[in-house]
């Protein structure tokens, strides 16, 4: 009884909260305008003050509204001032190959360099990490495990670990038991084995455009071609260019980042992600589905994924937790539907078995609900710094910037005027102890060169700030 | 200086040891012969009386002698009863694909079942690993690591570890440096990179035979076709077969155990190696080394690799602790010659990093020499082992029955009378709760249907000793 009036008391704070981030995420009220005070809106709404306030403090860590001070709570945030949506992607419609494997190890090559303010990489930051719960979790599975982990786990992979993402796999209405997992060496492992299944040398995939250059690296290391289809900033691959696709070209797999995609941070709408599924059922193509940020929603619920709605088993689903955890752990998984034997046995045999310790750190950290509490407090931040991104963006970036407004995930698109070029950019930052990640990086085509991926997967300090205005200081000069 | 005497010292009683050693292998002493007493020795030998007696220990300890009360050391080890070597094998000469995946699925079945006595297994038994001190190992390593090991580790492999492994590369002449290194996820995964990198899918590799059954699974997951070689029990991969092979055939790569060959235990001679390397030299063909077992060396001192030998870059060398330290840590790595561009690069698009923690706790245990002192006292419990397995073999198997007689790993190959199936052998044995690796296994023709692997990586017990009665038992019964 007690739990359902928590959780009900949740949803009321919650909801409050939403109806006041919407009114100023679209300028309906603006920065500086004076929120109703917490008696009035406790009247209004019928619910208590402290319901009212806790939706205020959540607002407050997200960096939208302030307290002043014997004055009340005004809102920080301009929706006003918000930049514009970056406009549609149109590759060329036929694979190409102009790699940029210069610019990559180029952009990449400070990554470790302290010194540096990180724009560029793809992964969140110590201090956003449970390090000190995740350390004891280690010490705990070093008494626990069978010879102190050093013996190969089960060749599928951890029991528990599997029946924990199946548990949590109910979130997007997934329906995965265990036996349907397996787990592998982090995400961009879980493609390698997925495009090892189903694809062969000379093959073709299309993708979503722009999309994560470790993906172009692992499809070209591999021999396939890469057509690259138009996509939408906001929701995400195009379903229509998609189905064309497939009619023109011989295509073999599909490969989509369906949640929050990484550079873009776009979306696809669930309904999208049924006619995708369906679309491929009927030609009978695999869809390979790269669903490592769908954990990290701002919304008030997870999106669902492609998976949802596979009723053949050709949808491929692969997740990690090196964007949320533990990078270093190598914890990922895949759900390889009626490719799982295929799957089980190129794990097998590329690499025996995975991490043991680590793969049970992880598992208990998921039963235990460690995880879950982690996620609450890590979406809550990273909401909460994409938006002093997006407003820091339109302080200080050139006028005509465009910026992507994501709902999740912790990568934001900027596209510049087209005259900028963003490699340039990012060697004039680089004498600034600045990283970003230019856009021709998520390309095989001669497309982005002026638009760059910055990620908000840090702690937001006056640093980040500072950085984010030289940046658009440095832009503006190049305008 | 009190080191210099101590190394004196130690090798002394080295020599001493050995000199009985050979004599009691070759038969010139029987059981049951009383040895000099320690006195007579000490004199005959200008040496101290502790290093006669530390030398009788070392031999006890290996079961080649045993003490009697009041009487003095007596010869345990039958030289004369040990059983012949295996014959050569004769492979067909063209790539053959006769596999055997379900026998392998079945043997391996009960691989987990903790009542059986697991002579199939390839892994040493946790009982022969330091695991107090490894645990110790990871608590350290969670402490001193960045962020406790949750960040991504340096791509190329953790620094430290990449320094040891050069550092015993003097052992065998290798003179690695870090540089030259690529740390991975255990040896199966440095050959999966090495087979992609200097292979493509319809190419041939030349590989002895009997070979690792996982090397020709990997093979044909990567679609290559498989040339097995004529190969001696004790020097391995012919030589001449080789120079024939390469003539006849368009071979694209070689592949093979050059120490200490799982499954025969076979050691290719270090002048035979330098032939090798000379050979695929001349023909511009790679050669991948997997030298897993070349610490584990029961001769005074170890053996050279080919990658001692390899002037232009040619040689993939291959190695892990998988074998020796903790098989569930996933640490391997690979000196890959002039392919290391291509290597850096499969690693990071495959995999991104491999697992920083356990990476660093095998670094750790190299460099405070906790490694190489567990190795000395592995070496010694595995020798001692493979003389108890072939004498019990000796003892308990039918008339006629070969085997083995490895100068290092822990594998023994067991040749039977022709007509004696040791699949069906497994299936009897089964029943009784014991495990052996039928020798189809290690082929990809109709072959080696007589023969089987027996492992001796676990403690000596009175229960081991039963199932190999047992195994014989069986044996006997069906030929």
């Amino acid at each position: 009884m007690g739990k359902d009036i928590m959780l009900r008391d949740e949803f009321l704070y919650q909801q409050i909260a939403d109806g006041i981030e919407s009114q100023i995420l679209s300028g309906v009220v603006a920065a500086g305008d004076k929120l109703p005070s917490v008696r009035v809106l406790s009247k209004e709404q019928g619910v208590s003050v402290s319901t009212v306030l806790q939706a205020f403090y959540h607002l407050e860590s997200k960096g939208l509204i302030e307290s002043r001070p014997q004055s009340g709570y005004y809102v920080r945030f301009n929706g006003a001032r918000q930049p514009l949506l970056p406009s549609k992607s149109y590759p060329q419609a036929i694979p190409q190959d102009i790699d940029a494997e210069d610019m990559i190890q180029r952009v990449f090559q400070n990554m470790h360099d302290t010194s540096f303010v990180h724009l560029e990489v793809g992964v969140p930051a110590p201090e956003l990490l449970p390090l000190a719960k995740l350390a004891k979790g280690v010490t705990g599975a070093v008494r626990t495990l069978d010879a102190g982990g050093t013996c190969y786990e089960n060749l599928q992979g951890n029991l528990n670990l599997r029946k924990q993402i199946a548990r949590w796999s109910v979130m997007w209405n997934g329906r995965l038991t265990p036996d349907d997992i397996v787990t592998t060496s982090g995400c961009m492992n879980s493609l390698s084995y997925a495009l090892l299944a189903v694809t062969e040398r000379g093959d073709t995939i299309a993708v979503e455009s722009p999309i994560y250059l470790g993906i172009l690296q692992l499809a070209k290391s591999l021999g396939l071609k890469v057509l690259e289809l138009p996509t939408d900033p906001v929701t995400g691959i195009e379903v229509e260019a998609l189905k064309a696709a497939l009619e023109r070209n011989k295509i073999n797999a599909c490969l989509v980042v369906t949640n929050f995609s990484n550079p873009t941070g776009s979306c696809i709408p669930d309904e999208n992600k049924k006619h995708i599924v369906e679309l491929l059922e009927k030609h009978q193509i695999p869809l390979i589905e790269d669903d490592l940020y769908g954990d990290v929603y701002f919304s008030p619920s997870r999106p669902k994924s492609c998976k949802t709605y596979d009723e053949s088993g050709i949808v491929l689903w692969c997740g990690s937790v090196s964007k949320t955890l533990a990078p270093g752990y190598r914890v990922g998984w895949i759900a390889p539907g009626k490719y799982l034997d295929k799957v089980k046995k190129l794990k097998l045999y590329h690499t025996v078995a995975t991490t043991t310790l680590t793969h049970e750190v992880v598992a208990n950290f998921l039963e235990n609900g460690r995880y879950e509490h982690h996620l609450r407090k890590l979406r809550q931040v990273l909401h909460g710094n994409s938006l002093r991104f997006i407003q820091a963006i339109g302080d200080h970036f050139p006028e005509g910037t465009k910026v992507t407004c994501p709902r999740g995930g912790f990568m934001l698109w900027v596209e510049l005027n087209k005259g900028i070029d963003t490699y340039e950019l990012h060697r004039r930052l680089n004498q600034e102890k600045i990283s970003i990640a230019p856009g021709r990086m998520f390309t095989l085509q001669d497309q982005y060169t002026h638009c760059m991926r910055l990620s908000y997967g840090m702690k937001w300090t006056p640093e980040v700030e500072a950085a984010l205005q030289k940046v658009g200081r440095h832009a503006s000069k190049m305008a």
